[in-house]
């Protein structure tokens, strides 16, 4: 069995997962994203503590401990640069720490990445070798796969599409830059054009797609320029990667059916036909257990299938 | 040794190379671009034979040949999709030709993938496992080598990174598509520049140096933009894939004091301070020879040093 810990802005979840990807067991707390770094460690240590009590109860061994994390994290040396939901937690060495504390192996990688591998393990990518998550939430997570591996680049901080440039002169990103995929393409890009249009000024994302399905135009508009934004960055990934299969995940991908056409249309006019015809877009599978699924993944390895 | 082919819009080159990486022997011929798919053909085999000629006179042994081919090249089926100056080539199988001509091993890819693998043997990647190549010419060329080997991708369009998209709903492009990278930071870019300009409207890219290094601003202007727009097409891919080593090649990268610091204040406005403290930028050193070393590097193999 492995133990996987998925750490978010709101809940930190953890499960026992069996070595065929099923969730024996799981728990969601509070992840106390405001407290300082040493509460939000003896959180993680109290979830994998009741986990484990849990596995030894019924006499399952636990080989190790995967551990998805938000933010920009080193790999593999595991330290947390910065964490937008942990503010404390500023060039932690948050690998050294756990390394003091837990007597079990482990692996800590960041959440989108740790989604990646859930996805292809057991959702939308399985069985490919080559593939690109995306994550549509607040921001934009990405994971990028090949040759079955996270691509982690030389200090682990590849992956951050939601900080393609799409717009270079365009809106101010919270990572100090403009034009970021993530400000156009994300439930922040859609907050922005509510408030930009006077009519759902008031609106909420939900209430958007309630609006849309209802055939309103305004609200419609608004998933078509979300498409376009999406497809620009979804066409650079692939200029330059030529990975063929992208899965969208996230909140915001439940909303396929309203942008997943200007999304095809701006893919197709921003690439070859060469390129474009190949592209296969994937709605993520595992929804919220895709983060624990893939941490599980990093501990029991590639020999199970 | 090995013999290398690298066929440009003008010139077809060809050499014979040692193990070492120094150029034994080499020709320039015409590459005969406005003529029909066979005639460029025979020009190849014609450059090979010439080659093979000289190798035989000195009793050396060729081991295979390299070819580099500008344009939408599939790897490894070696099939010529598109090639702008040789549009005769259309979906052409030109590996499946060769074999029929060629009796010697050879190994077929795109031209910018050879300079990439070129630069990382003898140039300024050398010693270096991850790094990407950008050629700033009339358009931009890219190779993306990780763990020393070139990334091809699913069916071998990897690389186009002229083709990122940097202003979504920006300036129409070759592709078909709109913001493209290379619509901004290649010869292309600096042209409309010097059209929008109703100073500089009637000189070339070359007048466009004297001017900004004799300290006139409206030319200087023109290299910030130039840079400007590089840097958030670098930003994107180091955001992307975490390589920290860039390097600038083709024929604008000599202009490198007029636009580098406009690209290194880009790239750290578009990145986290850890990724972007991070960054080496540096200048190709193999100019016009990088790909004939590269495709000489693809014959040799990575067991030579």
């Amino acid at each position: 069995m492995a133990l996987a810990i998925d750490l978010g802005g709101t809940d930190l979840k953890s499960a026992v997962v069996h070595p065929s990807g099923r969730i024996l067991h799981q728990q969601r707390l509070s992840s106390g994203s405001k407290e300082g770094k040493e509460k939000i460690l003896e959180r993680i240590l109290g979830a994998i503590a009741l986990e484990r009590d849990w596995a030894v109860q019924k006499a399952y061994s636990i080989r190790g401990v995967g551990l998805g994390i938000p933010g920009i994290v080193s790999f593999p040396g595991g330290i947390v640069h910065r964490s937008p939901h942990f503010p404390a937690w500023r060039d932690y060495p948050l690998r050294a720490v756990l390394k003091k504390r837990l007597k079990i192996p482990f692996v800590l990688d960041n959440d989108a990445n740790m989604a990646a591998l859930g996805e292809g393990w057991r959702g939308a990518g399985r069985g490919r070798r080559n593939y690109v998550l995306l994550t549509l939430g607040t921001g934009i997570g990405g994971g990028i796969v090949m040759d079955g591996k996270i691509h982690h680049g030389d200090s682990g901080f590849a992956g951050e599409l939601g900080h393609l440039v799409i717009e270079k002169n365009g809106r101010p990103c919270n990572c100090g830059g403009r034009g970021c995929l993530e400000m156009y393409a994300s439930a922040t890009g859609i907050q922005h054009e509510l408030l930009q249009s006077r009519v759902l000024r008031s609106s909420t994302p939900e209430d958007l797609y309630q609006l849309a399905t209802t055939g309103d135009k305004t609200a419609q508009l608004i998933y078509e320029k979300f498409g376009q934004a999406l497809g620009a960055g979804i066409a650079s990934i692939v200029n330059a990667l030529d990975i063929e299969l992208i899965l969208l995940g996230g909140g915001l991908a439940r909303a396929w059916k309203m942008f997943i056409g200007p999304v095809r249309q701006a893919i197709k006019s921003h690439t070859y036909a060469e390129t474009s015809k190949r592209i296969h877009l994937k709605q993520a599978l595992l929804a919220n257990r895709a983060g624990l699924i893939g941490a599980a993944k990093a501990i029991l390895g590639l020999d199970h299938k």
